[in-house]
């Protein structure tokens, strides 16, 4: 399968080339694949933040341990949560749903009741963990299409979270940062990784049968 | 890009078509999607458990609002993310590493005692917390891997955790379990999502560039 062939070839890069930038049409891509990628219920709990902008990428650089790929990317995405399930939040998507399809579904209706009498009501770390959770599949699917797209990127967790926040004014977008995915281009000198073999559990340590 | 058709294509199946089975080949593919997928600090803290035994399905089935996907299904994968990071489960993936490339890199050592002197001192929910979102980016590669392999796959998280745990004995394993994902078929008679258009929010509700 093709997509395992992009999985093996795809690497953490540690080190980009900052003279060369990704086509906008590829990051657009790269996005999309975020954009379709199923979420619960379709809620579809997060955003995504394109930064070029050099002096806020220096600043968040700062929060990030010092990370070159943060200012030597062509384009830095950053992953942002819903800070918490709002009855707001879940109405608009229902009612996006029916403007979509043009008509509303009884079973649908009772759907959207169900989540309005639950998730508003949990406390709000307990729906950020399941909307980070949302962003991180979303993340996998930018990391894939990365990979078709022939661009190079890392995924990064490494960083303060309420630092970046507040660079990026989150917090009052009701959103908070889960994770960064700079898009760019391998500078394969001064990159430790690149030559190094891909290193996975073994299937009998990561598999189980249940049969 | 061809990802991008494929994630058109796939859909959250609601029915499935009990007496079509999927060859083993594509599912082991599938599986290897999931297990060539990125984790944070290549830990891969989470396992797959396969499950086709069809009592243990009907189990499942009842502590998941009855979906019947889970008994329709040809095989039912269910993630199982690491209850927490321990000193062990660090140093077997620090210690694998080592094997496969067949040297000690002194940043690399530095880079697991950092991890052993902070990790394993947190508290298991929040480390949970971060394994399971590990766990959801493996699951976007596995769908993404089924939608390639042409299998249709629902994404599920509408079942009781502690249930599924007991049942399967996750939790006596260190693991809990965080999201089901049916491999099958789609029936189209009785799937009401089949034929409905995709809804996700526009990209202006989506991206924000910060340039």
């Amino acid at each position: 399968m093709e997509l395992l062939d992009k999985l093996q070839w795809r690497y953490a890069t540690k080190k980009m080339d900052p003279s060369r930038k990704v086509p906008r049409e590829k990051v657009d891509r790269i996005i999309e694949a975020a954009r379709l990628a199923p979420t619960s219920s379709g809620l579809q709990p997060f955003e995504i933040f394109v930064v070029t902008n050099p002096a806020i990428r220096e600043e968040i650089k700062a929060v990030a341990w010092n990370q070159g790929q943060v200012v030597d990317s062509s384009h830095l995405l950053v992953f942002a949560a819903w800070d918490n399930y709002t009855a707001e939040r879940i109405n608009h998507m229902f009612d996006l749903t029916n403007e979509v399809r043009g008509f509303r579904n009884e079973g649908w209706e009772a759907y959207r009741q169900q989540l309005l009498s639950s998730y508003p009501q949990r406390d709000a770390e307990t729906n950020f963990s399941h909307t980070a959770r949302q962003a991180f599949l979303g993340l996998g699917a930018a990391i894939i299409a990365a990979a078709f797209e022939e661009v190079d990127c890392v995924p990064l967790e490494g960083f303060d979270p309420p630092s970046v926040d507040k660079i990026l004014n989150l917090r009052e977008k009701g959103l908070r940062s889960v994770a960064m995915l700079p898009l760019g281009y391998r500078q394969e000198e001064g990159d430790w990784l690149v030559n190094l073999p891909k290193v996975r559990r073994p299937l009998d340590q990561f598999v189980t049968e249940v049969a």
